[in-house]
């Protein structure tokens, strides 16, 4: 199997959905993009995925920024120390936890682990659904929370847990180095 | 569209890998298994669909703990606050964060943040694997830690953070409520 085929079906413009195992093997951290557009259909694709994952109690405590304004990219990378491939994706999508809907219902376990969880299987569910649009997308953690709640004036009671640049790859990363599942599965017990 | 029709595949001895933005349609939280063995060989799908999760600085700070015993599996049941479907399921796997590997490279930020969102991501992919394989599974994350950690033997620098149970389904449940992309949805600001 070629290692990215569907560019091949982007370019002669298919529009063929990839087998659900295809796409967790396609899928990379990309940080570098193509000049282009990423429409707006696609991005409702994108926040669609997002939204079908689960969440503990259904309580779907996300929120998300959609961000194509070049000012506010610049200052979304200051927060995330300078890392400058986020200011030049077409689209970047903070992700913000609803700290107030988790706690409600779970207290601290809902805002320490609950919500942390349910963002992240929503941003998982996102990136995915990025390869299989032929898109490429970074899940950036490293960032300074209270610069990123300024420059997108998020409420008190919501946390950036993650930022997502999103564009067309202009790279084609190799599979980075997997434990294997030796080391990681046990069986019954250690 | 049906709403399963990976059961019909299923039925007729057919393998054919569903379309991705199908298993994400599909995906449900499922509490009611078939008396069924879930094979060995479906078991290492769902896990290596895991590891190729994204994880911060590629750290894959993941160990999953496959059960089958009916013993341990009724012990994660009662720390599970009696959640009985749990001992019911054929196989359970319990995640695990390794506090310690996300730690050295990341602190404290490794320890709240990354290893929560990598571990989750990880089960994500496994949550979306089993759809494709025609199983069922449900994300647990109601359960006592330390109860977990004696059952199962796991050592400190581990942290259970979700208990999967696995099985074919006996149940299909309708897509649960969720919040329109206008309430979650925000551009360029808040």
């Amino acid at each position: 199997m070629s290692p990215f085929p569907y560019y091949c079906n982007r370019m002669f413009g298919e529009n063929v959905g990839l087998e659900f195992f295809e796409v967790i093997k396609l899928r990379r951290s990309t940080r570098a993009f193509m000049d282009e557009r990423v429409s707006e259909e696609d991005i409702v694709k994108l926040l669609e995925a997002a939204r079908l994952a689960p969440s503990a109690g259904n309580i779907q405590p996300w929120v998300f920024v959609v961000v194509r304004d070049a000012d506010i990219k610049r200052r979304i990378s200051e927060a995330a120390l300078h890392q400058s491939f986020i200011s030049k994706a077409p689209v970047v999508i903070v992700v913000c936890a609803d700290l107030d809907r988790s706690k409600q219902r779970y207290r601290s376990r809902g805002v320490d682990l609950f919500c942390v969880q349910d963002t992240a299987a929503a941003i998982q569910n996102l990136l995915l659904a990025a390869v299989d649009l032929g898109l490429g997308a970074c899940w950036v953690g490293a960032f300074h929370e209270d610069m990123v709640k300024v420059a997108l004036k998020i409420p008190e009671n919501l946390r950036p847990v993650a930022i997502v640049p999103v564009g067309r790859p202009a790279e084609k990363p190799n599979l980075p180095f997997r434990r294997p599942l030796e080391e990681i599965v046990h069986y019954e017990t250690f």
